[in-house]
């Protein structure tokens, strides 16, 4: 490896001004940045000539610093390859480098604020983000990338240069048309092109709607249980979640306030087409009340529809939004499940009076997207790559959930009941409540299993159920029983008396 | 074009319960989708053997309900081609989408909140991204497209599944070592590799640090004038930015506290090498200050090194935060003027005891980054092509700049002064305070010419100065005289009598 930018480093460090001889001072530098790692062992220098000439000297006083540096052991020679950063000066290291390792327990004390201390302890993210049994992950290995590569490379060659540039006014205009059409044929949602803001993802999204709808201080309801990532964004803007609890009809929003918080929320945040992570499906009845209690008190409804694409045998339920007529549910969407997670493109669709509102924010929050990844994911979809990729894993996933099931019916019978709404990527397997999830899912994880404790997804202790996330989806199919055995026996040690 | 979740949409639609003859309601869905746009005019239907196989229904149920609808004229056949949405229904479009167009200057009105509507009335952002003088972008043309599509194909063909899931832990590593070893040779900073945080640029790279040390309330001392992102990122948390005049010596740091505000603030944002927008060195003295200031009143210091890269001649300068003893500084930096903007990649260093926050952190808020992206760069950085290309356009650039400076002499010789600290992508133009520079920019653009008035970088009226920002980086050497004669044409009519 080279550092081309090592003259660079030189010149901010030569200073002629103070008469010491130029070769003397480089010497200096370059041993000075050696013991103290700042230029690593093993690394490449120019050639004295090179160099010479990258700093406007003369080769000579190049040479005698080389000379000298590796006359004294600091650089190396190597035959027919060059000059080298030498690898052993072991007892003259002195790290300049910050040595004071944070203490990650006691966080204000490094510095963090309030609300970034709770955000850090309250952290719900995973270390690991593949494998069995990883929830909310699809199987990337299926995805098509000779076509992507092929599309890409296409765009390469035109390169336009408004492409490579800063985006804006909500994204890359034939994506957002791209699904615009999308979501009004396959999820029923009443859109126009100019209500799609493209996104990194939901989080992007919520985080967005936050800014421009909420204020610090506003309060927003999230399902009890629901996803960690609503509840991080939401505290990271100062808005409080507050948990209502789901029942086999989703979030209980009941006709009389009696029953809710005297307060109504700036925002209610729900899944209703797949509840995360229980898996339920909203019922009709239960949309119609939650559309006319946001009506009412002019909440934002945030719709997000993360996996709905993936429904095995039931029929496809229409969006909530699409249902409403009052104009107050933001739609959002994610090609996380559908492409794959490190794509970083998500999709919002706003009410149509907040369009430019939402296209100018954007921008001006985030500096635009990946216009140039943008345009290719337009092709993909335009081109039906999209539609076909997503049947295609419908049927595999599908099959895996069936595996699945199999393997937790063959180990637990009816003893053990799981929630996956025959959809998604993921279900709930539902534990007693003697059973410590949390220890249950430590344990798998040092036995290579990933499951996340289904605990770690309610607010509150007294509505909190026992279980374990899996997730199917990016398990191959012949790992799934075999993963499975291995779970089970560490859920069968914690299986009560 | 072809839809292929026709199959879904129609299933959504069709209920057995109802004893309506399913053609008869799949004529009724797939003509009200016509007449309301759902599906557009032009769009290919699937075959009536394949719809009738998706649906899991005889063929003549679906071939019934294509021929009425053929017959009264909503769909059309092609010979050889298929069946598709005719393209004539324009006397009966009923339009089911929302048709009350928001009204963006009661922006009050349409939902947002005061945070919302304060950000979008003060939006900074441009429609425009490209083209002469649009300040701070690169000459993305120049882009070596081969070599980076190359490397991408590469790790197309390896695909790994890690590398298309979700990032964590602050990053890709050895993106995050590339850039460690690159920013302590060429800017020297003082880091090692987990204190490099990948973000998607300066803006998340605010967001996160503002979330993680900052509290809703907080101040944050910004230079007068300063970027207007910087600004808008503070507004939207709730942190408000106070601005500090900048002199020719950088942000107006004195000893004493008395001419500060009383209460000290939480951040300091600055850009020493190159101040944005008027391209001034911070002092080694002002630095020097700046840092003792902020360890005595534990504030963080914000650097915001957007493209140091670039220097002209001049020696390149070492960052603030290699100066830095207390841990005080957190350095910025973006790929957006290296590589290009749409990429959407860039990088925060933060002080060693809050590295592990800073990496859970971002994973909470975001969601990780694009890890495939991010491990093409990593190989382009390596690889040293990252080096070799900033080499190649600094060359380029200062020429770029020598250029419009002989253009505006050869206009204004001694009448016009502007500043550009021989570095960056932009000069900014100064003109007499009675000129306005709101109105010329609008003229220019009016004309094809990109300019941002300098007016819109300051807080205060008592503070602001008149002037232009044009940027010179994207604009091929033989068209800035050509548009630069066109924008002294605009301004001379403007020149106070």
């Amino acid at each position: 490896m080279r550092i081309a930018s090592l003259p660079d480093f030189l010149l901010q460090r030569i200073d002629r001004a103070t008469g010491q001889p130029v070769n003397r001072q480089i010497y200096q530098v370059l041993r000075e940045a050696t013991l103290s790692h700042q230029l690593p062992a093993g690394l490449q220098l120019p050639s004295s000539r090179e160099l010479a000439r990258e700093l406007a000297m003369s080769r000579n006083t190049v040479t005698h610093a080389y000379e000298q540096l590796i006359a004294e052991g600091y650089l190396e020679t190597r035959a027919g390859a060059g000059t080298f950063i030498a690898d052993t000066v072991p007892d003259q290291i002195v790290d300049i480098c910050r040595n004071s390792r944070g203490d990650t327990d006691h966080l204000g004390q490094v510095g963090l604020s309030n609300r970034g201390a709770q955000l850090i302890q309250r952290a719900g993210v995973s270390a690991l983000q593949w494998g069995a049994f990883m929830p909310g992950v699809p199987d990337v290995t299926q995805f098509p990338s000779k076509v992507w590569s092929r599309l890409q490379n296409k765009h390469w060659r035109r390169s336009r240069a408004e492409l490579l540039s800063y985006g804006q006014g909500g994204g890359y205009l034939p994506l957002r048309e791209a699904i615009a059409e999308y979501l009004r044929v396959a999820r029923s949602v009443n859109c126009r092109t100019d209500q799609i803001i493209i996104t990194t993802g939901i989080h992007q999204s919520i985080d967005l709607a936050a800014k421009l709808l909420g204020e610090h201080g506003d309060r927003a309801w999230v399902e009890e249980p629901c996803y960690w990532g609503t509840r991080s964004v939401c505290h990271s803007l100062g808005i409080e979640p507050v948990p209502i609890p789901v029942d086999a009809e989703g979030m209980q929003v009941y006709q009389t306030d009696a029953s809710h918080p005297a307060q109504p929320p700036r925002f209610i945040f729900v899944t209703p087409s797949h509840q995360y992570p229980l898996g339920t499906v909203m019922s009709l009845s239960r949309r119609r009340l939650l559309l006319e209690y946001a009506a009412a008190h002019k909440a934002w409804i945030m719709e997000d529809d993360y996996d709905s694409e993936f429904r095995y045998g039931s029929r496809p339920l229409a969006s909530l939004q699409g249902l409403d007529t009052h104009e107050r549910v933001l739609y959002m969407g994610t090609f996380s499940k559908t492409m794959f997670p490190g794509l970083r493109i998500g999709f919002l669709v706003v009410p149509e009076g907040l369009s430019a509102a939402f296209a100018t924010g954007h921008s001006e929050l985030y500096r635009g997207g990946q216009v140039f990844t943008e345009a290719i994911l337009a092709d993909f979809m335009t081109e039906g790559y999209f539609a076909s990729h997503i049947r295609r894993m419908r049927v595999l996933y599908g099959e895996r959930l069936r595996l699945l099931q199999q393997a937790i019916e063959h180990h637990f019978g009816d003893a053990i009941d799981f929630s996956d709404g025959d959809a998604g990527l993921h279900l709930a397997l539902h534990l007693p409540p003697e059973c410590n999830d949390v220890a249950i899912s430590s344990e798998a994880r040092a036995a290579g299993i990933i499951t996340r404790p289904l605990s770690g997804y309610y607010m509150q202790a007294a509505s909190t159920k026992r279980g374990l996330m899996l997730g199917y989806a990016c398990v191959p199919d012949a790992q799934i029983a075999p993963a499975f055995d291995k779970l089970a026996g560490i859920i069968k040690r914690h299986w009560p008396a």
